[in-house]
């Protein structure tokens, strides 16, 4: 008898797209997701206002069309130091659904990033009014606080935001850390956070335990089993302020390899990844939940309609790279095949 | 006027030479040394006993001869889980003056390495008996301890070795950690640590906090700032149980590249670079303690009476590779250069 999971088509609510070649090769990958919220952190020009998330989007959605990929990209903006309460204003009518925060210089294309965090404010005024969800890369910008520290250092920004804004829907995007599962726990309603799959099967020794690892490397970087054990706590009990948001990021092999680039291209592999984990706690439901359910009930949108069936099966992954483009989890047995209903 | 520093001849009491075409270039590099102490863990072939240290001996003297350098290598032998009480008598008369534990799947070529530390005892009371040092790589090989976590877990190992065998002198090697200070500090005469130039200079966020570094990466892996400052202050402080070993590990950089593989090639920066380190806080006495006095002092050796003269300057370090081999420090200043007097 085949193990089946039928489920409302999920929603990954943080995913790198990227642009020309490369979203050519990563789109058809969005095929199961019913949306996908697309970060905006392009290369050399990132995605700044109403006129860049149309341009943008309406590059995805030709590249969608043409591989008759039936899957709506969700725009967001990137929020900096200097950015208007007006931008905010005009990309929310633009169907623009979330801004962006990256700390400087914390992960890819982030040189252009907030370092003065009480800058935001007026902008945050606006985001609040208009409805507009704020998504922060949690890493403390701090020169001199290190990698693994970062992010619990930044969970007093986060508490300022919560509560200073709390009609202000905020993610704190990639939870890596025990800390900020606590707080995220403890903040108001208005306050939720993603988790990737990458986080939820690598910890640090995954890094830098046995070799050095560039392929696992990611921004935040993976910390130690205690960490990735209370971010598993929390996911597989189906606490609904916790959903999914793969950070799924393609990067070239090549750059992977010359420059210890940050990101991890999990697409290919994230559902079906997924699923065993909550199949092997017999949380199935909770797997539902976390994929299609309470990400979509944060950003106040209604379940996809359609569903798709994981069946259960032993089925080699992909190969390592796609379109030269490295691969997670290759080589390997995923246990789940996604169908459309 | 040229700043100088002259110094008893150095001794590094930890050093890779390996074998072949890789001893043939990395033996110029040991010329500024009195004596090396020369680690056992050849690939396919560790260095056991005492006709596999003599044969090893004789490879690296003709090659030493061969170019000149007049260095003593101090022979080792790889201390395993079988090794007998006489393999250690043996070995000893043959001249070989310390044996080296690997824990086992810990680090380059120690697929052979100890997992039961109690099954060493026997080797040990040998050891007492004929005066031959013990050197540790103190990293616990517990298969579920985090990387961050495995050289303190490996103290009470230490600390066992130190109380049972007060004879024995123990040498932990290449310490990252304040836990390590902390308990060398505290252990009776019998125990030393070595320290590295690259520990000295780095930390965990060389090595994956803004890109993942594989140049930077070597086992013990450089630890959070906190601890790279603990190592600091004892060594600047000129605490008589720290003392140099280099640790210079060369490795192809198409190894490093493709494996991820653990170590640094520090050799032909090493001096100048710990000669700045304390000339910074106008500790110049130490330097010459760590690198020619302790050492030489703790393994019952006299000081070596030739002398070598630093001149400060600003120097380009040398190139990224050497015979294929990655460099630490290149394409920067290093600030000394050695004379022979």
């Amino acid at each position: 008898m085949t193990e089946t999971l039928t489920i409302h088509q999920p929603d990954d609510f943080h995913l790198h797209l990227r642009q020309g070649a490369m979203l050519q090769t990563v789109a058809p990958f969005t095929g199961d997701y019913g949306r996908v919220l697309v970060m905006p952190n392009l290369s050399p020009n990132p995605v700044l206002n109403a006129a860049d998330a149309l341009k943008y989007k309406e590059e995805i959605l030709a590249v969608f069309q043409a591989n008759k990929i039936n899957c709506q990209p969700l725009m967001t903006i990137q929020l900096n130091e200097d950015t208007k309460p007006q931008t905010i204003l005009e990309a929310r009518k633009a169907g623009v659904i979330a801004a962006k925060v990256y700390p400087k210089g914390q992960t890819t294309n982030s040189a252009n990033g907030v370092e003065d965090y009480d800058k935001l404010f007026p902008a945050l005024v606006a985001m609040e009014d208009c409805g507009m969800v704020l998504c922060l890369h949690g890493e403390h910008p701090g020169k001199k606080i290190g990698v693994l520290d970062r992010e619990a250092k930044f969970l007093s920004i986060l508490r300022d935001f919560a509560w200073g804004f709390r009609k202000l829907r905020i993610v704190l995007e990639h939870v890596t850390t025990m800390e900020a599962v606590e707080e995220v726990c403890k903040l108001p309603d208005n306050v939720a956070a993603t988790v990737t799959v990458h986080h939820l099967i690598l910890n640090l020794d995954d890094v830098i335990g046995d070799g050095c690892k560039v392929h696992n490397y990611c921004k935040p970087v993976a910390k130690p089993e205690e960490h990735r054990l209370a971010i598993e706590r929390v996911v597989l009990a189906g606490n609904p302020k916790f959903f999914f948001g793969s950070d799924s990021a393609p990067h070239l092999i090549q750059n992977k390899v010359d420059t210890g680039c940050a990101g991890i291209f999990t697409a290919p592999v994230a559902l079906p990844l997924l699923a065993e984990l909550f199949y092997r706690k017999f949380l199935e439901k909770n797997f539902e939940n976390f994929v299609s359910v309470y990400g979509a009930q944060f950003y106040g949108l209604p379940l996809n309609e359609k569903r798709i069936t994981l069946k259960r099966d032993v089925i080699q992954t992909g190969p390592s790279t796609i379109g030269g483009i490295e691969t997670f989890y290759a080589g390997r047995v995923k246990n789940w095949s996604v169908y459309q209903n």
